[in-house]
């Protein structure tokens, strides 16, 4: 370890994220402040329906001050299987369930501040739920999109889509359900 | 707009980002409080050399509390140019200058939390540096890692690799270099 820890504090804590300083270091005797923003996990799901349609969930981002598209995704409740929270998050935003669940990936998505880790699923055999999604309030801007797979593709690839995980799910969806192993 | 924002205020002011915290107000009355990351930006690039290796670095990543291994990357100067800044991240890092930057997407990477856009390049036509890298204190840690094309991508397939910008810079780089378009 080419540095030491002189102090950690919690700064903050959040709904989403806390934030974290530490001060630390070198080995040549400077000192330097780090933040970090300290997040539990969440889980994503890129639901392919049996005819080949992709469910996408549109949503105002607070961070953003707009609306974008994204995988149905969520964060993980303290122990909860990333599974379960993916498959709880589908139900939640989508209204759907999957049969089957399949790993796709797991991502840190920004590791030079943040330890946030993000678990990627295909999921497949895709069932209505009859009560419809259950959206929590901060939710009641999302709506639902079905855009065929070749179309979500597309979409990922020329700039319409452009949040990372939703950009990479596709792409190895695609990779998957081509045949192709991961 | 679903909800009105009551308060915003900058609760920390970072090297890397800033804390925002926002009170809101939905229509049914109820109030909620949402903290934000307000990040700068960062661009990297996916550096192929004429044989076909990638230019990676590998660092100690505070956050995670361990060494990953990444493309080339870096936070934006106020007002700078995304290309200009995934050039010069490419030569502090790895001490190769690219003679073509080609842009292979602009990403969010956590949009639920935090603003930050990332601009990924495909670089081609590396030179090396006479005066090799220049790294900051804080990346005397980093190692540059030279790897074939084809072994990266089933790196970041398998799970060797974690780093989100990385795994979806070295997808988009082979569809790029295959003859795709993307």
């Amino acid at each position: 370890m080419e540095f030491k820890r002189l102090s950690h504090e919690v700064f903050y804590t959040g709904r989403v994220f806390d934030l974290i300083v530490e001060r630390i270091e070198y080995p040549s005797g400077a000192q330097a402040v780090r933040e970090i923003a300290r997040h539990p996990g969440g889980a994503a799901t890129v639901p392919v329906t049996d005819d080949g349609h992709v469910l996408l969930v549109r949503q105002m981002r607070f961070p953003l001050g707009r609306y974008i598209t994204e995988i149905p995704a969520g964060k993980l409740s303290p122990g909860e299987d990333p599974a379960l929270a993916a498959a709880r998050e589908l139900a939640e935003e989508t209204g759907y369930d999957a049969r089957r669940l399949e790993k796709l990936a797991t991502i840190y998505t920004s590791p030079g501040f943040c330890d946030e880790q993000l678990h990627l699923y295909l999921g497949r055999g895709l069932v209505e739920r009859p009560e419809g999604p259950r959206r929590e309030e901060g939710e009641q801007s999302m709506t639902l999109e079905s855009v065929p797979l070749a179309e979500a593709l597309h979409n990922a690839l020329s700039g319409t889509y452009q949040d990372a995980k939703t950009i990479l799910g596709l792409l190895l969806a695609e990779r998957l359900l081509s045949g192709g192993s991961l």
